[in-house]
């Protein structure tokens, strides 16, 4: 069969995706980092109005319903929105209009697994970088890098740290190639990058709905830029690529910031009364901005860990990375779900397995 | 801003999405080969079932539910499918795979814009192949062009004609890259090639529930073809490239052929009649197995009158492209639209304007 395919697609690792256990099944799930709450009543509300004459016609190419809402809600004008089918897509996109061989894609390590999978499919010239063990970012060797694309994760995963802005404007004003600023975990910082693209054509801030907004399930994100730079990235994705139903979902959860920021309190609260948790049984815990917690067990039996979790129920995510294997990521759930996290690693930690 | 996006992309020009009215317009919409019938109410009960759980979550990665019920009503494997945000994701899918500078995409013309635009994005060599008068298949043509992807519609937009089986076994015997068998409009067809996936590996054919299922509102699409070509593909697609409603009313819209025949029954019946209509005003209509209509006006003056319906609410599509200049493809709409329609055209030819 190889002849088909390019030969850096042949070259490709197959992509695994996260394990997603079938809906009912009596599990604890911290591993994909969505959100323990419903999304906003207000939200699904909407699937009760959608009809079929909404369904049978090709919806808005751009997602305009939404694209107006996110206006509205960010101070933006809407032409400096694009819509995607999830955030992943608007990477993709990204790369797709950018990357190529013999244009390099740069990232600092570790981050989101999937930049490498969208720069390998593009047969990109790839650069990683590592941050420093304080996370601070290594703005001079990405800049020395001179990336035709540079992905930074603020907050990070698995970090959960944010890069401080003054830091990304830095990055800005030096690059010649595009910025993308991805902030799928904004929601629960304290500081964000969108004042960015207001000053730099080549920034683009990537958000979605699939963590604060807990529409995972919907996919729909999108990105904020100078329409400048969108016009290109338009030229690139599909058609139609927003259904008129995650447009319509997705507008009344954005609309209903009451609702997202009262879930992201709740969270936070979680998060600080499981990072206490954690510590108290000897983990290492980073400072999160996230809804998430990266955890170094005390005997650093991360795997083990993982594993003896799945066994009993409970889905933690563990990455087989340099400077990973010692780590576990765990998305905060719901207060009741961190406790059995909290008792089950209690007994794990004491019988001393 | 060139020095952003790979030369082909800025070289490319902005893709012009086809006229989609607001909702609630009162437009006869006759453009974009929408289905005028609603979704089966099997399809649209489904919302009323989606709850916050649903979207919290991420979604299947492969669409394994929908994949399923496709698998039954088809009759092959369900390992042997692969879902698409609408059947434009899965070309563009292939395209992504196999195409590159130095790698061909060959076509016959007239035939979907899309491909080309989708081989411009990859800077492949695009290789476009007229049919002739009688829209019988170039076969020698196509195979000397040897493609690494060769796209055949069929049936075809906008001339509506069906490809024999036979030609399209040939073409498939004969090529050593991959034959995409676009069946789009399949299920207003008499004929359909899926049994050819069976015997050439390198055969896929794609279909989307956009016509005739009434969903193009909701973006599914999927392919079948060998596991092994699917595995290349796989590496391509978002990992969670399908929405959970759209995989959950997707699936009970297959599931549903009944009322699926029962409108493509109505549609060919209002085909047969618009088509009698139209010849009888003087236009040349060509035998259509879509659902829509290739149609030569009496005086060739095909931009007026589509100039002339718009104006009045009236929207079909005109194709300035060569070949296509002195007709219009007609979107079969309710026997009540047809009609709207035919009166419109019997004034404006009438008054020989």
């Amino acid at each position: 069969m190889t002849d088909y395919f390019r030969s850096n697609v042949d070259a490709m690792a197959s992509y695994v995706p996260g394990e997603q256990p079938p809906r009912g099944t009596n599990i604890i799930k911290l591993n994909s980092n969505e959100n323990p709450y419903p999304p906003s009543p207000k939200a699904t509300a909407v699937l009760r109005n959608i009809d079929g004459e909404w369904l049978r016609r090709y919806p808005q190419p751009f997602g305009e319903e939404f694209r107006q809402a996110t206006s509205k809600v960010l101070g933006v004008p809407s032409d400096w929105i694009i819509v995607g089918n999830g955030s992943d897509e608007l990477l993709s996109v990204v790369i797709r209009a950018c990357a190529e061989p013999g244009r390099k894609v740069v990232y600092p390590m570790p981050t989101y697994v999937l930049y490498r999978t969208l720069a390998e499919m593009q047969a990109a010239d790839i650069i990683e970088i590592n941050y420093g063990e304080d996370y601070s970012l290594p703005i001079k060797e990405l800049f020395a890098a001179n990336g035709s694309v540079t992905f930074i994760a603020s907050p990070n995963s698995p970090s959960g740290h944010v890069v401080p802005k003054k830091d990304l404007q830095k990055l800005a004003s030096k690059l010649s190639g595009i910025l993308v600023i991805d902030e799928a975990y904004v929601d629960f910082a304290e500081e964000n990058a969108l004042a960015l693209v207001k000053e730099h054509e080549n920034v683009i801030v990537i958000r979605t709905l699939s963590k604060g907004y807990s529409l995972a399930g919907l996919r729909l994100g999108f990105g904020v830029a100078n329409p400048k730079l969108l016009d290109g990235l338009f030229k690139v994705k599909d058609s139609y690529n927003i259904d008129a139903i995650a447009c319509a979902v997705g507008t009344a959860a954005i609309t209903d910031q009451d609702y997202k920021n009262a879930c992201v309190a709740k969270i936070k609260a979680s998060r600080a009364k499981l990072a206490t948790d954690l510590k108290q049984l000897g983990f290492k815990i980073w400072d999160s901005q996230t809804n998430f917690l990266l955890a170094q067990p005390p005997q650093k039996n991360a795997e083990y860990l993982y594993q003896k979790l799945k066994e009993q129920g409970i889905l933690i995510r563990y990455f087989k990375q340099p400077g990973l294997e010692d780590k576990l990521r765990i998305t905060i759930g719901t207060d009741e779900q961190n406790q059995t996290l909290v008792e089950a690693l209690v007994y794990l930690l004491g019988t001393g397995e």
